[in-house]
């Protein structure tokens, strides 16, 4: 029988399950790698005995049996993995977007040997020139996992949206964020509260910066707006805003109009133009992600033909997106290089354009003193720079502060930040604090 | 450039549709399809005409300018096309699970063309000899738009889920009859009543029967069932119950449960046993299908390793169907036969199981008249075969009847048509009528 050889470098949450599934289920991926035997060959750790204690992993699949192994060690353990030609395929679950890892993507495709990660943050920077590199030494780099873990993102957009345009991506990509905001919403607590109470039940790291900052979202729509538009990640800068900013009050506002509020990420495709961003958005009730709560992920693909989907599923976790990985471990252990994954779907030119001039309706909340006259400046700014009004939601009180909301229709964040300047020079006190947020 | 040459045969809404797409985005396709340009030698149907105004389709594609082709000489056309050895693949989409659309497929395979259909009832009556005869002639069947239409499940289960192993399949499979459901829900109208507005907004055919019979939904199961776990259709026989016995009172007791009643396609693995069926279902307000309305279609898939996963997105349409259809044909063009589509992806040989014997929860609705004494004969008979009450909600009365719900705890339909034989048998009157339906 055929053995499909495999080194996996890292054996952290992903490294670790991506090694579990493969013992577990040797049969299932036999069958469905083509009758090849997918074989760990080396798992390379700097904690081997600490690795395999932790996923339930023989220490003969190890590249020792020490406790600890210096960098240049585990250094010299992947060189010699890299020279053997018996070799397929190297899993990368280091993680980071470091020189060392595109070095060592590098390596690992110059070797001769294909390449798979769960590595978002190298592949929204350097993700381009790593898939270019594949490409010219006849290798292939799978890349499921890297983008909301379990759901097979990715090879729907390569493989079943090629008969047809995607004309806008929408999605809850980020567990961590979710889980805080789905918190605030259901128990009406504040951004720091929630988020002590998240990193206490282990729904954020100690160190949440990526996740509530809207990095790590947007390090996945980069490499969906790549795959999608053809658009290079390295020529990506959007708008990227995470949830650090949403009040309590947001949530009270938004219940007001049957709506709740998500961070997303956002692309959309207008004739040659993308507009993406990344940050909070009032969802309707009778859109499918507003019930998408907690840690779940949830990406909502329009497409021209075949109109709305959405893919729900599990978007971190070590079997989670352990599962991703195996999965392409197994697509390319049967198909070999034949299929390129790292090709984009786009025969067109996309230019990214700045989120600013996108029109979009939005919910402009005003924290204020309630006084007579508030609306009425507000509205007269508003449409001094022409925004129409569409409906003023009951005023919430909470505290002393009083949190005035405006639905205005279709505008461009430039014309809202105009209105802002117009209330602040006409009012210099009326305004506490605002925000807007786009509707949709 | 190279052209990769189809015909198409038959062209309703599936073919119509996928000629459209074809015509539209030929740049997008030859991006995707590694650079060969998709054309469309010939449409060959009986109403040239017609169909080339119905869909504004050039009639120079068709096989005639003529208005109407008697069957011989469509026969004519399909044999001298399958003759050229220029065609690379056929498209079927007559329909129907006829000895002649089953020749017709064996002809094409046998004829060296690769074969895209559309076409349900076939696979679910034929299909793993379709299948079995494509691998002995070294040709593929694509068949994404099958099932589900534009939900890309087919290939999500192929490609997607090789690293895990797929425990339970639930899934809103039919439009038409979601339609329904989802109307006598929100509007408290009968299911005759809710039908006729059905058929009136085109969400129903003028014959139904497939549709709200159920078997639409049981052939897609069937295609699945046989994908996931290898159990040729033709070994499959499961319960298959349809929406024509739902009453609008299902929906005040499931309301008064926080649920809804929604006709499910229903398969789980258990060991190495797999227990299917189509009929309605109690869901939860937690679970994301409850929020699935009108005509989308939802799948769930629970997986070992990865967890639940959700597929929304648009069951039926033209453009939407069509859109599967060409996403096969772009994946066979770029990748030709060296990926076989129909190959199942499960090593075990699985056996289905009758669902009679499965245990899950379930709501009893026992139609009676309000007299002393039903609860305590209900209770009792529920108690002398085994079952554990969960639950009595409130009764529900309408117009002159009485109905009492009962939720049992898990148990099998054995166990349930014994306890209603208990209860008929101790008191001949009290059921006028009754159903109970698995919650889940």
């Amino acid at each position: 029988m055929e053995n499909f050889n495999i080194v996996i470098i890292g054996c952290g949450n992903v490294g670790g399950g991506s090694a579990q599934i493969i013992l577990e289920n040797a049969t299932e991926l036999r069958k469905r790698a083509g009758g090849k035997n997918i074989k760990i060959k080396n798992i390379i750790t700097p904690h081997p005995l600490r690795s395999s204690k932790k996923y339930n992993l023989p220490i003969e699949l190890f590249c020792s049996s020490k406790t600890e192994l210096s960098k240049a060690q585990c250094d010299a353990f992947i060189k010699k993995e890299l020279k053997d030609p018996q070799i397929n395929l190297v899993v990368e679950t280091i993680g980071g977007s470091t020189n060392y890892i595109y070095n060592l993507h590098k390596s690992i495709l110059n070797s001769g040997k294909d390449l798979v990660t769960a590595n978002k943050a190298i592949l929204a920077k350097h993700g381009y020139s790593i898939f270019d590199f594949a490409r010219q030494v006849g290798k292939t780099v799978g890349y499921e996992a890297a983008v909301c873990g379990a759901i097979p993102l990715i090879k729907v957009v390569q493989d079943s949206f090629t008969g047809d345009i995607i004309d806008c991506v929408k999605g809850i990509v980020n567990g961590t964020s979710n889980f805080i905001l789905s918190n605030m919403k259901k128990s009406d607590i504040s951004f720091d509260d929630t988020l002590k109470l998240a990193q206490k039940l282990g729904y954020a790291e100690l160190n949440p910066a990526a996740d509530i900052n809207g990095m790590d979202a947007a390090n996945k729509l980069k490499i969906l707006i790549q795959l999608i538009y053809g658009i290079a990640a390295t020529e990506q800068e959007f708008l990227v805003k995470g949830i650090t900013d949403v009040w309590k009050e947001d949530f009270m506002v938004a219940k007001s109009i049957n709506s709740t509020v998500k961070n997303i990420a956002f692309a959309v495709r207008k004739k040659d133009k993308v507009y993406a961003c990344v940050q909070p958005f009032i969802i309707k009730d009778d859109d499918l992600l507003y019930s998408v709560d907690g840690a779940t992920n949830a990406v909502k693909l329009s497409a021209k033909h075949s109109g709305e989907h959405i893919f729900i599923g599990q978007g971190a976790g070590s079997q989670e997106t352990g599962s991703a990985v195996v999965s392409d471990i197994v697509f390319i252990a049967k198909h070999g290089h034949i299929k390129d994954l790292t090709d984009n779907i786009s025969p067109v030119k996309y230019k990214l354009s700045d989120f600013a001039n996108y029109h979009t309706s939005y919910l402009l909340i005003i924290k204020t003193k309630d006084n007579p006259g508030v609306i009425g400046t507000v509205g007269t700014a508003l449409g001094d720079v022409g925004i129409n009004i569409e409906n003023i939601p009951q005023s919430i009180i909470s505290g002393k502060d009083w949190f005035l909301p405006v639905e205005v229709s279709s505008c461009s964040s430039i014309q809202m930040d105009k209105a802002i300047g117009l209330i602040r020079k006409r009012n210099p006190k009326l305004i506490n604090a605002y925000k807007y947020i786009p509707i949709g």
